[in-house]
Parts: C-alpha cells; sequence; structure tokens
C-alpha cells in the first residue's frame, strides 16, 4: 500500500482535503472539557462543526454551552449524536472508565481521537477494548499549551489507521494549525515524549545558562536577549528565559507537579526501550529538588529558583558589573 | 555616565552612527587570515574598507590579494597604516607572540578587537600589555561558523570600553549581521561562553531525542520534521538533526577536537565562579567518549555515533515499523 | 514506650533471646523455595527448626525434602503447620496470590516476614489484606547474595510489629548472621533501596576508576590491588573489580536484566520522595545501554563493557607502559 | 629484567629488605614541613633516621627541631646533609622554586621522593630538570589523611626508577604502612588520580544514601550503621557518613577549596585520555555548589549540605516515624 509510506515521509504536514465521511452522526463529540477540551471545542464550533461535550463538572458544561456547543449529561448521548470523538483526558483511569462508558454505549463504528499524554500501555488497552466494540481509536497527542489551544496553535501528532486519520482530518484542522500522520498506533504518544524529553532538558539548560551569565557578571535581561539569536537559541529558552529573569513561575504554564507525570512515561520509555539518555538522567534531581523546594504548583521554570538556591540564593552574590 | 548602562540594557541591536573616528590611520587591519579572518576581511573589502591583513601562512596572503585586500608581510606594517585592527587567532600563545610584535611596532592609539575565543585571562593579560603601550584592546568574539562568516551573518559580542566600541562600530557593520555591546572587558568571551554551554548541551539533546525516538520506532527523518517546530525545537537541533539523520559528520562545521578546546573553557568558567550546571557536566563524558572514537576531525554531531554505539550500532536493532 | 526507640538507636546488632512463643504451630513455614528460599530452609533445618515448605516447581519441593525440610503440596498445608512463615518471592504478582491463599487457608494469629525487594505498596498492600484476616506480616528485606545465604552470612533488615519480631528472631538467627529491627513496617524496603542506591553507583564507579587507570597507562590488576586498600575503597570495588579485571561478568551474582527491576523501585522512590540523587541518575543511561550490548543476562559488572565500548573496546588502544 | 615486572605484578606489597644505599650522606631530607610533611619528619626520626628539614615558616622549622629533628635554612643545607630527600610541597609553583635551588645547591646523585598531588606535567618537568643536574626524582604520593600520617597509617604509590625506590625504601617504611611500587614515573599520580575519583564520588553516594534514607522515613544514625556493613559500604561511607550525621563538616579532615584541585586534575586526565566518567562528571556541580554556599574551609562532607539545601533544609520537613 502506497499511503502509509508516503505519509510517513511527507516533507510538509498536509491540511486535509475534503475527505469522504464514513458512515456514522455528523456531529463531534468532546470528552473531557478541561483547559484543552474547551479551547477545542470553541475552535470547532467556529469553524462549523456541530460539538457535543460531555464533562462531569457542571460548570464546564455550561462554558461549553456559552460557546456555542451542545452540553451533553453523559458520554451515551455524545455517542449518540458524533460519529467522530475526541478525548481529552486527565488520567489513566479516566481513560480506562470513559471507555467503559463507550462499550456500554454501543458506539459500534465511532472513530475516536485519544488526544492525553498517557501511558502507552493505558492507550493500547483502550485500543483494543473499544476494537472489541466496534469502535476505531486513534492515538493523537497534542503539541501546544492551553494559550496555543485557544488560538488554534496546535500541532497534532495523529497515529493509528490511515483511513481514520484521514476521516478525522477535517476535526484536526478545526482545532489544530499543523497535523502529522506519524505512522502506526502508538507512534503519536512515542514522538510526544520524544519532544518532552526536549522540553525537559532545554527548560534546565535555559536555566544553567543564565546562572552562568549571571554568576560571570553578565545582565541576565541581556543574556536572553542575546542568546535566544544565536546558535545557543531553543523555543524553551524563548519561552522560559524570560520567565527565570522576572522570577515570574506562579504564573504557571505548565506545573512542575504535573510535569513529573510526563517525565516518569520518558523515564519508563527510556528504560522500556534500553535507551542511555545522559542529559535527560540528569535533570530529573533537578525537577525532584523543584518538587522538594515547594514549587509543585509553579511553572517548570521554577528549576532556576533550584540552581538558584545551590548557590545561596535567591540573590546571587556577585552581581554584573561594569569596569571603570 | 549615563551611556554604559543604556548599551547594556538596550533592547534592539543597534546600527552603528557614522561615529568620530579617532586619529590614527584609515585602513583596517585583519592579523590572523585563517577561516574566519579571511572572510571578514573579504567582506569588510566589499563594504569599502582598505584592508591590510597579516598571516605567516602565504597562502593566506595571497588569498587576501585576491580579495581586494592588500597582504602585509608583519603586524608592523598592519600598525603603521591601520587604525583599527581585528585579530583573528588560533590560540593563546599566537594572541601572546602578536601582543608582543604590536608592542614593538609601537601601535600607540590604535583601537583592536579580540574575536578569539580565548580564556579570559589570556584576553586580559593582552589587554594589559597593549594598554601599557598605549593600545586599547576590545573583547569581542562572534557567534557564528566560517560558512556564516561568509555571508555576513555573523553576531559580534563587544565588551570593553564604550567609546572604543563605538568607533569600531562601522567595521564590525562591515562584516557582522549584529552587533551587541555587552559591557565591561570580559563579557563579550563570558557572553560566548554562556552561548556555548546550550549549544554543547542541546547538540547532545538532539541526538538522545533522535535516538530515543527511532528505539521506539519512530522514523528518524520524520523526528527531526516534526519535532523541530515544536515545543522541542533549537538551533542545534535544526543543524544538527539532519547531519545525525544523515550520518554526516564526515563534513564538519565543528570539529569534536577543537570543540574539546571550549569544553574545557567552559567548565574552568564554571569552577571557577562556583556555578553548578548538571547538564553540561553529563555532556562531557560523550565528548570525550567521541574523542577516543576517533570523531576528532568529525563534526560534533558525531555525539550521536556515541550514543549509537552504546546501543550496539551502528544501526540499531528495533527500526520503524507500522502495525497491519 | 521505651522499647521501639530503644529497638532503633540500638548500637550493636542483638542476637535474639529466647522469646517468649506466641500461639500456633511449632514449625517454620517457607513459602518459595527458590535460590534465597531454598537456602533459608536448609540452614533452618540445622537450626533445628522443623521446616514446612511450598513452592509450585516440584524439583524445589523435592530439594527441600533431601535438606530434611517437609514439602507440602500448597500454602494451607504449610499454614496449618507453622506459626511463622517465611515469604521468599519472585514478584508482587506472587505476593497478591499467596496472601489469597493464605486468607484462603485461614492462618489467623500466624506471623509472616516477606524477605524480597518489591515495591513499597506492593507491600503495604498485603500487610492490610493479611491484618484483615487476623495474620501479622513484617516487611524483612535481606542483604545479601544467594551465595552468603548457603553460608548463613545474610544480614535481615526487620520492620513491622516489635513483638512479632520478637517472636520471629530465632527464625532469623536461623538463617542470617545478622538483623536489625528498623522500625516501622516498610523501613525494612526502604533501607534496602537505600543500599542498593550505592550498590548501583560503587558498581559503576569501580568500573570508572579502573577505565581512567588503564588509559592512564597503569595495569588494571595493580588498580584493583592498590585501590582496595585506600580511602576509594568500597565493597563494590573489592568484589566487582576483580570480574570486571578478568572479563567473567558472564558469572552472574546479579544480572543486568533482574537489577533493572531494583533500578526502577529505587528510581519511584526518589520520586516518590522528591529526593535528588545526581549519582545515582548518572548511573541510569549505562545500565540501559548494558541493556541493549545484551548483557541482560550478564552480572552487572559488564557495565565495564559499556564504558570500554565508548572507547573503542573491548580492548583499549593504550597498553600499561614502563619508562626504561 | 626481571625486577621490574615482578615488582608491578606483586600480589603482596613488600617491606623492604635492608637495600644497599647509593653513595651520598647518610641524612634523610624534609622539604617542606606543613601538616604531612612534619608528620612524616617526627615518624622518620622515631625510626631512627637522622632528619634534615626546611620550610620557609620558622614556626615549622622549631616543630621539627622539638620533635627531634634538624631545621635548616635553606635547600643547599639539607642537600649537603642527605642522600635521600622528601618534598611534600603546596603547589606546582613551589616546586618549581625548589628544584631551581636543588639545581643550584648542585645535588648531583641525590634521590628524591615526590610525594605531593600536583599535575603530572608539573612532576615531569621537575624530574627533567633534575635529571639534567645529576639528581633522580620519584613520583611518589601518599594515600591518607594528616591524622592518618601521624600515626604512620600512609600508603605510598611509588613510581620511577626501580633501583632508586628501593634505596629509598626504608625510609618509606619509616613514615608509611605499606608501599606499592607502581612502575614507571608518573604512574604514581595517575594511580592516586584514580583513587581520588573514587573518593569524590563516594563522598557524595553516602550524602545521597543518607538524604533518601530520611527522606524515606528513616533515621539517620541507624542508616548509617545498617549499611556501612553490608553491599553499598565504601571506605568514605563510613568515615563521612557520621560526619554528615553528626553535621561536623566545620571539622575539615579535606577541605572542599583544596578538593576543588583535585577535582581539577581528575578532570584534566579524563579529557586528556579520553575518558567517559558518568559519575565523576555528576558529582563536580555538587562540589562548585558546595564553593557557592560557602563551604569552601569545611570538609568534603558538606555536600550533604548542598543536597539538604536542594530538598528546602537544613532540616528536611519528613521525619523519621513509627506507624503505631
Amino acid at each position: 500500500m502506497a499511503a502509509a509510506p508516503a505519509r510517513k515521509t511527507s516533507r510538509t504536514p498536509s491540511r486535509a482535503k475534503a475527505a469522504p465521511r464514513a458512515a456514522g452522526p455528523e456531529g463531534v463529540g468532546m470528552i473531557g472539557l478541561g483547559i484543552m477540551g474547551s479551547a477545542m471545542s470553541a475552535n470547532l464550533v467556529k469553524a462549523g462543526f456541530q460539538v457535543f461535550g460531555h464533562d462531569p463538572v457542571a460548570a464546564a458544561r455550561t462554558r461549553l454551552k456559552r460557546a456555542g456547543g451542545t452540553p451533553c449529561a453523559g458520554v451515551a448521548e455524545v455517542v449518540k449524536n458524533c460519529g467522530r470523538i475526541v478525548l481529552s483526558l486527565p488520567s489513566e483511569a479516566a481513560l480506562d472508565a470513559v471507555c467503559a462508558e463507550l462499550v456500554a454505549a454501543g458506539g459500534r463504528g465511532r472513530v475516536l481521537a485519544e488526544t492525553s499524554t498517557l501511558p502507552e500501555t493505558a492507550k493500547l488497552r483502550a485500543r483494543d477494548t473499544l476494537a472489541a466494540a466496534g469502535m476505531t481509536l486513534l492515538d493523537c497527542p497534542l503539541s501546544g499549551t492551553g494559550a496555543q489551544a485557544l488560538t488554534r496553535d496546535l500541532a497534532v501528532y495523529a497515529s493509528g489507521d490511515t483511513a481514520a486519520i484521514g476521516e478525522f482530518a477535517p476535526v484536526f484542522d478545526g482545532f489544530a494549525r499543523v497535523r502529522y500522520d506519524v505512522g502506526a498506533f502508538g507512534n503519536g504518544i512515542r514522538m510526544k515524549l520524544v519532544a518532552n524529553l526536549l522540553v525537559a532538558i532545554h527548560n534546565l539548560s535555559t536555566a544553567e545558562a543564565i546562572l552562568l551569565g549571571e554568576r560571570s557578571g553578565l545582565d541576565a535581561a541581556q543574556i536572553v536577549r542575546v542568546v535566544a539569536d544565536g546558535a545557543g537559541g531553543s523555543r524553551m529558552f524563548q519561552v522560559r528565559g524570560p520567565m527565570m529573569v522576572d522570577r515570574s513561575w506562579d504564573q504557571a504554564t505548565m506545573k512542575v507537579a504535573i510535569w513529573q507525570k510526563d517525565m516518569r512515561l520518558i523515564q519508563e520509555a527510556l528504560q522500556r526501550t534500553d535507551t542511555p539518555a545522559p542529559l535527560f538522567a540528569a535533570s530529573m534531581p533537578i525537577y525532584n529538588a523543584a518538587m522538594a523546594l515547594g514549587h509543585g504548583e509553579d511553572d517548570t521554570a521554577a528549576v532556576y529558583a533550584v540552581l538558584e538556591r545551590m548557590v545561596g540564593g535567591p540573590k546571587p552574590a556577585r552581581k554584573a558589573r561594569r569596569a571603570s
């Protein structure tokens, strides 16, 4: 079959052609209306889809209604109205529970896109459970924050059945800037962990660089401005560098306590695939220390506070100086 | 004095105004005509400067002549013709030797910009030696490769006497895309080491990410394409990722053996400033191993070959797969 | 209550006084007759105990019979004959299964000592399950190898109910050289993980030291002999150093593949307690690489083979030399 | 020649036979009368040697006199009276200066044992300088602290000319417990760096283990007592563990600031020999942090204070507990 490798090696992300829809209700479902789920729902409404959403939290359902969607009392109501359903869930347990409800609701023929960062094993288990009941699950993690979700600035790492991804493409294009078909089911979460390994490292490398600069007598704000523009630059340096200089990690875009779950998934993937990753390993103690120092609810930029504390901070003793 | 802090905190890099020239010959000197020195010379000629260059290697002088510059038999001849002189030297020993020749040539009043990545102590020593003979040395490392030097795509981290930097600004603008005045003498090399700490880490994080992806069953080329576009992206990932996938580290843009000198300077700066840098520390063994495995003349992208060897490479056993 | 702190802070390990036995059959049970369980059983027989043992593997039961013990067809038969029962099990699943059988067998009043290295959560779950059925579980990991078990050269890290430990003391003394009462239930496995964190590090530090020595021109055997006697010495250096020099890691005393389970437990404990452990973290990639290089069934001394491979081994290029 | 390999592979350290003395004055010289030099001198006097010592510090010379030795005004006086001279010097610069004085004093035929931890290159330079003037230098670092020097509990790693080592053997036996002939000149300092790499790691692994234990609810003193006796034990754990528990790092046996010099020598040896040492690398940031936190004059056991600070110390929040 020519399509699969073509998709895998396509040089440019594609925008979907108007793919022929499989049989099933026209509505698009959203199970889980948290920060990500509600942002995606709102954008799908704007894109012209009829969105049916469910969340156990009443306030989340109300928010959906205000955004123009249709709140549903339960999973069964979503299934009844939607051929394509997005899952945006907080935990492995939530995924297990939703799968049981989907099976009970008799969703035969539905295509579902699981967009959370959850263990590969949990995703595989969900796929098998749903497949036995005639449903097709796709593994489609998102790259981007809640803020990016609001502005439709997400990337989708779609993986699983080729035809089902094609069928789902217009929905992805309704809430994401770009989508990649990364191949077999599970490749989505695998790609996400690869990206997050880099995020874990680059967040900390940003802190190390600023600390070395400051202790060498440089101005922190200047470091961030000058270095971002060169060979040492990274997306994390651009985003988290200013947060470290401003000490604004109390405004979390990714909380340390939640990030520790991602760290665990990466560490498990490394051990399972027998992969040596010396930098990622070296980053773990600093994130553990961030937790110990009470930064669990702070942004991961708080790794800078850990390093600073190792040198007697909050304020390093030596300050920027200028020779006369 | 208001000027100094203003320069240090200026939000945007400035292009020089036509600064009043100090007394001294109008020519611009270039001592050291290697890859960087010859590229800068050629761009200075194009920018309208009369360039006088010296290098002990005859072929380098011939190349300068072809580019429109004036080759000089020695340092004294450069001094005689030039008020502003750029130094582009391979080692601390070369800097010491050139300083002795400058003093012997009686270069009183000259302003010199030292652009190499050399120990802070060597630069300070050179500054003092030249100051005693009435010359002003600036510490002005460059960010960018030889290829970038050819296309005038360099950044200058200028540091030292404010007025002298102003006087030298048109010369910088003749061979660089942007220049930053980073403050007191020595801040230039300090900023360069901060940037290089990031380069050392991000080069290796790129290798770790690709390796984890490959061993998880992903396609290496796809990883580079997909991840570069997201939160895990970095300048090094963009530049070195493709080299790792193509195994093209034999085409060196930065040789491991030369990079080890930079690793040493960073390590010394960390110890001298009592700065903990766990990621940089974790990168050192891999660069040492790259040397041991015979990659001294290869590009630093060869750290990928080290990781690969740790898992039984050159070819990892598990390959990308797609479920039927 | 004075007893508990006294036990916890006692400077010297105690040998049990003849503690008053609680009611219950006089026999001592052994559930799990693998390498450790069979060695402990044999020593308990020699110490004068009547030993009733069960293992699903028939050969293991036969071996017990030859050693003078009484093989039992199931857990129920052990329960019927024994007031004190030792558990020596390979996995969390085995512990869960045995607990279910113990409850079914109605073992009210029995005291059980769980001696395996298993997750704290699994041990706590087992304790609660058994407590609900009137049994008292102790958490009592062992320090020592199968070879040490044969010669009664084990240490017991006993934790849990003080009186129950006292009751079990004569049994511990029947198969161990020394026992420590380390306090509350779970402290045993916690202490074991602390010890294993050191083992993981010292095994690798031994490899690093020998490699540096060899590459500096020293004789490997001489390094092991000279360094063991000084400030750099460790138990692992003494035990694993000669294995690395002789390249005899194919004779496993602790297999890499099994050790990875312990690495995981330590890593989880570090993350759960928010503890930074930079050296342990730095060791993980090397153990992962040992797996990738096919050393899963070799002794953990094979980390030396990983480092050697990073420098182009099996044989490092530079050899010991003596100036004329 | 059979002697050299025999010495290198001898299984047991030897005590010297009464080796035939080369021509030269009978006295034994000691240049440098600091903590180590004065302790060695006192033991040599007790062993029956006539000791001639020099140190620029007058108090050190007075101390030698009280111990029964003969203080000398300068190096020349030592040379005049001694055929065998021990060097115990604080720095590379001191070694260079003493060599110049030895040459000026005309010490032809003398044998000298350099016992300090100094760069290999400095030792080689000294050897060549002295050889040109007819003197034989041996490289003979010591393993052991000042306290051990007082009780003659030192180990000598002697390297260099075989016959000269034989001649010096009775002197070594006068101040050391054991001596090893480790081969060619320079092997002494190489072996010392191998041992110190282990010391750097095991000092920190001790801190990590105690911290994990404490944060798991264990009693720190108990950890030290229980773990020292098992597979996780090390010489450093025995020596530094109690210092960490007692927080007595203000009583320095090895100061962090001085240890940083050794860290640098090890790091240079690793880079020079292209050797990957991930654990040693991971230890460097913690020693840098110890300096930054003001522990320069404290014992290296203060790495525990660094880890503790990373978790919010001095007192970790969670304390040892015992379930009711």
